[in-house]
């Protein structure tokens, strides 16, 4: 390509991120993007601050560039790099009335001039990188940005919708429709604990895994370097666990034997009550025929809707995911396992690497036709694996500001794999490590049982 | 006067009422009237739709009428009436984004004109007297709507203005300048604790204390039965503590002396390293020639602004005013001895009664001629009293839900007299008992000295 | 009196407080006076060697006496004494394993020996009043070891006895038959809100509250100066509220109607999951006939017990004596109501004033014969009043650092009146002022209707 | 070996385990095992009482014996055992003053004679590895005691010592004198970043690790399955770090460079004002000379001493075992590293395996003589590691309650390796699996660097 091709198209992946960024926006008010529910879950209007933030601080900075917004929003936007200096304490972010959203939306449209006038001038290798990454790092933030729009519209009782049915969108979701428990164990997508051993086998053996130095695609410090690993013989469920199953687990007192949880997680569980997925509710109905059982509902993007049995379960916590795989008889496999398995189908079913940027993927509830192979690794929820988040081994940190991006996050937290609804298309990838804590319910995670 | 004239005169009052808490609102976005920094600084957009909900449930609900909003907001805007239900919890106000702001008005417009129909059409006296009570409660939201914004807008590290310089406004606040804490001490205004001795004896006896049934004005519950008290002399000072003298305390290591304080106070003060009132900001200065001070800066309505050395003192907490108290030698007055003294002024200086509303009274810093009287009475801060907020003997709740408004609240606060420059002006009276818990200060709160 | 007898008059007072404090930590192992279950119950450990410390801290070291163990005792056995220094943090009582407890005898006797010499020499009179207020302090702890000890006894699921039924004692506590619920509203002791109205009725006027002066019998500075008070007639119940009428203010839902209740103690209610009593437990019961009830048993000094329904109710906060007397359609008396009322009997029952000291008194649940006067003034429970605990008009604390002992305490806390059966036979008296925050249940606290 | 003699030997073991506990206990009063300072540190009277019920819970039961003390005791005693049943709560263990000591050395005697006599009986292999477990779990109180008492004891300000010096002992443990930090930098034990690179370098491979299913030596359900991992090259650093090497993290601002924490570590040491290991004690010190530096006591069994710089640092976190290891510009190695490396070793120093039981090892401060391999591997100090606490692949947890010993505590700890001067000489193994979360520092843990 010629060098003005490059700039073009590097500029085009830079329009385009901040552009879906907007559209994300679109639907919520000021008040929307304001609130903070919890700690964790930061307001939306400091999403479209920060991602803007991280352009000027590592790249523009670097170039001698300082927006009119520089000062306060150096302090007001940082999020947790130490090396730059203080920063407004997270639970605080929801108290930022003031710059207003239009001053941000001002500072957006600042900063990318500014940056398209630097791609324009030429950015050398290490600034390309980091525009890479900061690129890489909007596209983080479209999906937390959801999550944290869910979560904290979610503590509304009027159930509000961040998408409307009424309106013509591009935005489909995951729809389901109201059922009782009784139709749940029948239903053909409930695959009984015996049932699940679904499975394809793989044989193991001294793998790679990792992502390739030489391989030209962007990827984080955390996925390198690419390492051997030896792995013993094992299967892997074609299907990720439904809301049928999950309803099955409930219904078997998963939420009440205490030999199914890990300490940690049966302690959580009684002390936060949890007695199914986040964002689900219950009531107790009576059918007309006399049977009774209990109608599900779940709050989703779309307001409160009934729970489709057949869709992947999310908003679980890696402690329900691993007392469910112990409960099915079965286990979390490790994420080299993930990782190996998934680069070894022919086809990754879920639609990485498509033509036609689209806002959100739809998830593919019809089952492929390739029937020996494992189904739904990407798009629909993130799958919790059995692997602590840490260093690779010979992980170095990047150098400067941004060695802070990942690395000093590996504790306590756990590995998750694939991608959801909500992630990027062109984000997820093979070697990609998610990461959560174990009791976090709040993101778009799902489980995937392994033997 | 005439059925019509007094009609439309209730109808002036509601509407003068309804007005002047849009005004307020005016210099805000709804971000800044969506956040919510601690569980009792409730949202401003909260306070509107509260106020309005007041009307509709007390009033309306008994008329048969109900808004087009009244479901959901029977349960989003009801603040801590048991007798009327379950509803959103007081920390969690600040989480809902919608009903949006302009709904809030469509339903302060719905409601207005449905009161303004049925007062047109004739209330009875316990509707009229519901009615008063809704106006001054919506007048009691007036300040607590600035103190809420004042206190939700100061977790902003800019130090935000509710108002700003360069309009013209009637907004008159308390202004100041910059000094150092020498200054201080050599300021008029500061009075030693010896000096403070610039007292009004009263010779006590058996006085009357309370809101006479006989006045026709309006009173809460709490003010009632008027009945005696048995004083014995004492002495009030004729003006409230300033800011310079508070220096002097924080100079003479007020935070620092345990001896000064109640148990529960120190340990308030250590727990929250108070250091200064809430809101003071200090920074170590080199003054050019050569001597050193600390300068003292007041976040307050209009920003961050230098400390007024003459103006009283505010947002303290009774902690903090009882420790000042016994370290100038003095203490605080009882309620009686306050509404006793008080009620023996020939003239009640500080605007009560006064012709022509403004929008906030203009605080008189310059002495009265009368130099015998108790000065500040009104319309500065309010004035802490030694006397723990309980009910009157003989005290009867009101009946209905309305009897939740105060007696409910009748442990742990202490009562404060007068008023503040931000309370309405036809809304302070002589028997008027505020009250806040001892460690509170973001009411607009100072004191005057006894002895 | 000759000197000498008045020093042995007042040796032998001081060895009776010694004495008693001993007999009371006899029953108890070392472990059983080590333990501590929450910040304010200290352990029976601490008790022998505070009250041992008060004296040489206070007496002694102004002698120039400092004992074997001064130092290190003098950080750890200090309770809250700011003007004398640095403490062991009161949470943390219960971890100081050493000194032992024979080390603390062993103190005791070194404190006993030099206090007894230093009254055969003769001390002056501020001594004199130092020593009087140490004894009083003694007694004080007795009845806090008491409710301590209880306290921390009550978290061992054995429900273990502090006195043994089966050895000869002179310790009779209160004793019980186990009921059932029908029972308790059946029973002659129960007083149906209506029938409560038993009461004697007083014309008040301009009265005088407080120790006088002039008396020359011991008061805490907190009972003085004594003042004039104005009270409108009243009426107050001749007999403590029972267990069973408390049983019907449970089953009247008294726990679960919060329009009862005032606003803090609703919440503390609701927190701490209140049901009925500190240490009432319930478990329903089939009785033979079919019918159905509970049964109530109390934790108490003699482990656990059928309750007593003609016993006054015992261990309640002052949030559930304030909701009874709502509930009753009564309230609770002023502390100077009750003074006034005490002051006017004839025969103070309960026992002040009585020759031959008894390890603790008897309650008298017969009636005495005088029916038109207040029963159960002392010895039985002390009684919650509606008065917050707050200085007396005039009040000054002690000076030095005894003027700690009750000054600093002056908030949030409310006066009970009258005493318990732990309280020591000669501490109790017509002017005391009993204070305990209005959650608290730990204490030997009822109540005693007012109209 | 005849059974006879089999049966002595196993019989020897037990009651060797069973003596050892009542030796620890012996220089402490009931008092001192009483106390329990925050939840996670049991009271020694509650290791000797647990440690007697697993007997009678694991093996007793299944043989029909129940003690005389069985059913209060298998709640009082029962730690965390979820298929047992309920039990007392952990954080108030403290709280059981009775049973007494001697009703516990009671408990202790019968079950000891009635399972000598199930021995003698002969028991079954089943219950012959519960015996096995037994005796292991006993052991590892016997570790935990002294960690808990050590840390309970800590909270006396007269720091007592759990062993006296004046007594002839067999206890001899770490011994120190006071230096100051300029001597520390100079000290021959003290390496410098640099010159800790005196490391043994491993090759690494597809090495197996874990205890082999073959090997008849007793282990822990979380050592197996012994499996294959690949481990790059390594190296690893001969000696422990030392009090030496950590004063010179303290010097160069370890505790105050954001930049070498993990996140949640940083949290933690912030929170928690973390300075220096726990138990360490500072204070500014002029020496003569007039230069001035620090001198660091620390707290341990022999009460309050100077730090012995040449001792391996212990009572840090993995938190800070990470940063430091970050600050030396190496890592901690991985649990299969450090096994892999162990079992290298000619001859594994620290007494594995030797004849003659003493109460406590003697730590080993003089090199050996082989300076190419490592030291110090056992009876110093834990070993961090940098492996999160997972299943081995294909862990299978134990069947019966016991399968709770070990599996469900798999998640948010670090595995430690190695052994400390606390822990029972035969208890230690190559493949031993200890464990504890990130931010706990009471166990006697350290640090070997790896690269």
């Amino acid at each position: 390509m010629s060098q003005t091709l490059i700039k073009q198209s590097i500029a085009a992946s830079f329009i385009a991120s901040r552009q879906k960024t907007l559209q994300l926006a679109e639907p919520l008010s000021e008040a929307d993007m304001q609130i903070q529910a919890e700690d964790f879950a930061s307001p939306g209007k400091w999403h479209l601050a920060h991602s803007t933030w991280f352009y000027e601080e590592f790249i523009l900075r670097a170039l001698g560039f300082e927006s009119t917004f520089a000062e306060p929003y150096r302090y007001l936007f940082n999020s947790y790099y130490e090396a730059v200096g203080q920063r407004q304490p997270q639970k605080r972010r929801g108290l930022i009335s003031r710059p207003s959203l239009q001053e941000i939306l001002d500072y957006r449209q600042e900063i990318d001039s500014a940056l398209l006038a630097a791609i324009e001038s030429g950015l050398d290798e290490q600034l390309l990188n980091l525009l890479a990454l900061g690129i890489q790092h909007e596209q983080q933030h479209q999906e937390l940005f959801l999550m944290d729009i869910l979560f904290n519209l979610s503590h509304n009782p009027l159930n509000p919708a961040y998408v409307s049915h009424e309106l013509p969108s591009n935005l489909q979701l995951l729809n389901g429709h109201q059922v009782n428990s009784d139709e749940a164990l029948n239903h053909p997508n409930y695959c009984s604990p015996a049932g699940q051993s679904d499975m394809q086998n793989f044989s193991g053996g001294l793998v790679h895994i990792g992502h390739h130095a030489a391989d030209s695609e962007f990827c984080f410090d955390n996925e390198r370097p690419a390492h051997q690993v030896y792995l013993a013989p094992f299967g892997l469920a074609k299907h990720l666990v439904t809301n049928a199953d999950w309803i099955a687990f409930i219904e078997d007192s998963g939420y009440h034997n205490p030999l199914l949880w890990l300490a940690d997680g049966w302690k959580m569980a009684k002390q936060e009550q949890w007695e199914m997925p986040l964002y689900w509710q219950t009531s107790d109905l009576l059918i007309n025929n006399g049977s009774d059982g209990k109608s599900y509902m779940a709050y989703q993007l779309e307001g409160l809707q009934p729970l489709n049995l057949a869709a992947p379960v999310c908003h679980i916590s890696f402690f329900e995911a691993d007392a469910y795989a112990r409960w099915a008889g079965k286990r979390l496999p490790t994420e080299a396992e993930w990782e190996f398995a998934a680069a070894s189908q022919s086809c990754q079913e879920g639609g990485l690497g498509e033509a036609g940027e689209v806002l959100m993927p739809q998830p593919t509830n019809t089952p492929t036709t390739n029937k020996q192979s494992l189904q739904q690794i990407y798009g629909q929820v993130w799958q919790w694996t059995a692997s602590p988040y840490v260093a690779y081994p010979g992980f170095k940190i990047s150098s400067g500001a941004v060695g802070e991006y990942n690395g000093k996050f590996m504790n306590g937290q756990y590995v998750l794999r694939g991608s959801s609804f909500a992630t990027p298309l062109n984000h997820a990838r093979i070697s990609y490590r998610n990461f959560f804590y174990p009791h976090q319910r709040w993101q778009f995670s799902g489980l995937r049982l392994a033997a």
